[in-house]
């Protein structure tokens, strides 16, 4: 703990407000911040990071799809480095701390070694992530998942939804190089990095309810998601239609979303990591009344975990239920296929030290992505700070004070002083 | 039972095919019917049934708001008449026989009179009504309840929703006068109408079911009708926000549509007349996401009843549930204000007659609304006939056989040839 209070004094919160405000002014849009991914609001972005770093002595530089990288020399420069990254675009009318919280972090943490003297055993390097949210193209993970040469190359003829350009005509535009991406070409070599760390605001209301400023991220849940899910009855009469000679949709769905609950609940009490959402849910608009049994609902039944066998098993339970009930109904259920992006634990080690560096311990899981699930995945060990903003994320009222701020930021710099450890 | 058989003979089918088949060449457009209420697709079934009308030696009328009366003369011309009715206007793309079998029913009852040398002994008219559906006007019953003094003035302003004019404009466009509805002029006396009959292809799939060709209407259910209701949750992350800290308006929905099925359930074993649904529900297309926590729901609850009883229980429990529920949810249901349209009951009498008059008698309620309805709560005692019909009504595939036609249509001969009860 001892440890901890003494990193305070040299974390440097006035240069964390000032870069928050930057990018504020930079990029806001009305009520909300616009950080278009591959696009003018995330360069501004990455234009005010680059300026501080090289304010502060750090090495700029950019791989070939615009990743920016901001290097703080280490005694020995052949050594695998440390990456702090984070993402600098934001979806449409966000937030100003989604993203740009990790990047500030990264600069504030090497402002905080090179003011205190401290030589990095490693290079550490902050990374400021391109096209995370990914909202304009949607393919999430451009900047992480080209970097690491994971992205399908037909990503590269994805449009952006406001100006239709591809994907590959934007990185060209923008001087960069989409011949990575077709080539899959690794722009960092997994073996060459010993950790990856990342903060972030915190996208739900836990630390708000706790009380807490800053969490250590045990692992980022997977998804498991029935995008695509209808049930198909038959169109009636609201009056003249008996209960038994129904094929009635809602009634069919509403049967087997309050059936899903309670398998959620028996989930939970038996302590598993589970959140079940359904977000949408809308009947026929073109075909909907009043006065009619309803033929057709469409739903989303969106499964996340920090277990892909608790995904599976639910996963499995929908099917049956929807078989069972649909059958009871006399309608037909079509879950469709499920997307699936599995979990990424974080590094236990890291983990550990971390949770020694805040004063009030507490970790959680994450339920949103993030470009540290892409690092986990690709077998460098990571770990992430939440810090606790009310309101949620992706949207303009964000609100992480620079007081909490500095609870994740001096968790962060402890962490870089410790290695290796 | 061998009346009814005896007037078998008198039936002309060919008759009532002829008129459908006139019908359906005049008014179809693309693959369904367009009878526009108070528009020239209405007006041509009127021209075609008053031609008919007219050939078989009927008084033929037309009153201030442009029902159409074709009269069988009685002995005696003064005493209250018999009005057997329905409708020739049709929905947007409709069927062929919602509303127009009980016209051309009421014409085919006075052709097989008049065949037999019957003489009733009070007046027999057929009226074919003015916008009963009125989907163009979204004001029904506009011809029986103008007949009956009825109608609120206020609808002479209601637009066509097609060419926007005016309920006035059309009025005096097809040379009616809508003063009659402004002054709420009773066109027709319910003290002199001395019963008020109407056949009507069942608009559910019992018949069907039961594998009957027509059945006895006990009453038309009432309508109490939750139009604009909703659940005010709060957005947040389908991965990141815990179950207890969720306000979510689908998760609450589900609970609530849930809960009121089980009331249904229990009302149904009680044997109370009861239908409950839900046709329209929907989270906000403009702000719901696969991965959020749903912060709206708008959805409808339709009761259907003969009794005006059970439905405000029904209503009740609805209001006491959404607060309960809501509560537990951490969501707020606002379920606004009910419509309400009450039951009306058929006359015992007349029931129990047409009852007599069936080889295999069934009695059943009608859940949509009719014309009969209008006169039954303007006092004068009515009746319906259901013929079986596949498929419900309001659509092209509308099936009613001209021989379930038969049925019924002798049913209401023979109920004629046996006034005064």
């Amino acid at each position: 703990m001892k440890a901890t209070h003494s990193n305070a004094q040299h974390v440097d919160l006035q240069l964390a407000e000032t870069l928050f405000r930057q990018l504020e002014r930079a990029t806001r849009q009305g009520s909300g911040i616009v950080r278009d991914s591959y696009g003018s609001g995330e360069q501004a972005a990455h234009d005010i990071v680059r300026a501080a770093g090289e304010r502060i002595g750090l090495e700029a530089a950019v791989d070939a799809i615009g990743n920016l990288t901001l290097t703080l020399a280490g005694k020995d420069r052949r050594v695998p480095r440390i990456l702090i990254g984070s993402h600098l675009d934001s979806v449409p009318q966000g937030g100003n701390f989604d993203g740009a919280a990790g990047v500030v972090a990264g600069v504030c943490a090497m402002a905080a070694l090179r003011q205190s003297g401290f030589v990095p055993s490693c290079d550490i390097t902050v990374m400021a992530i391109r096209a995370e949210e990914s909202a304009w193209f949607d393919v999430s993970y451009l900047g992480s998942g080209g970097a690491l040469g994971l992205l399908d190359p037909q990503c590269l003829s994805v449009r952006r939804s406001d100006n239709g350009r591809t994907l590959e005509e934007t990185l060209l535009e923008r001087g960069f190089d989409p011949t990575a991406i077709r080539q899959r070409r690794r722009l960092i070599e997994p073996g060459h990095v010993r950790a990856y760390l990342e903060l972030h605001i915190e996208q739900g209301p836990r630390l708000v309810a706790e009380g807490l400023p800053a969490a250590v991220v045990t692992g980022i849940r997977g998804c498991k998601r029935f995008r695509n899910a209808r049930c198909l009855g038959q169109y009636g009469h609201s009056g003249a239609q008996p209960r038994p000679l129904r094929h009635d949709a809602v009634a069919a769905t509403v049967a087997f979303l309050h059936h899903m609950e309670g398998v959620w609940l028996r989930e939970e009490e038996r302590g598993a990591d589970l959140l079940m959402t359904t977000g949408e849910l809308y009947t026929d608009a073109a075909a909907h009344a009043p006065s009619k049994v309803s033929g057709e609902t469409r739903f989303v039944l969106d499964l996340r975990s920090l277990s892909e066998d608790i995904m599976e098993t639910v996963a499995s339970e929908a099917r049956r239920a929807a078989r069972e009930i649909g059958n009871r109904y006399r309608v037909s259920f079509d879950l469709g296929t499920a997307t699936d992006s599995p979990p990424a634990m974080m590094d236990p080690r890291l983990r550990g030290c971390l949770m020694g560096l805040l004063e009030r311990p507490l970790e959680m899981p994450s339920g949103a992505g993030h470009d540290a699930a892409v690092f986990a995945k690709a077998g460098i060990p990571s770990a992430m700070i939440f810090v606790r903003n009310d309101h949620g994320s992706h949207n303009p009222d964000e609100a992480m004070t620079i007081e909490d701020f500095g609870v994740g930021l001096r968790a962060l710099v402890g962490l870089l002083q410790r290695f290796p450890l």
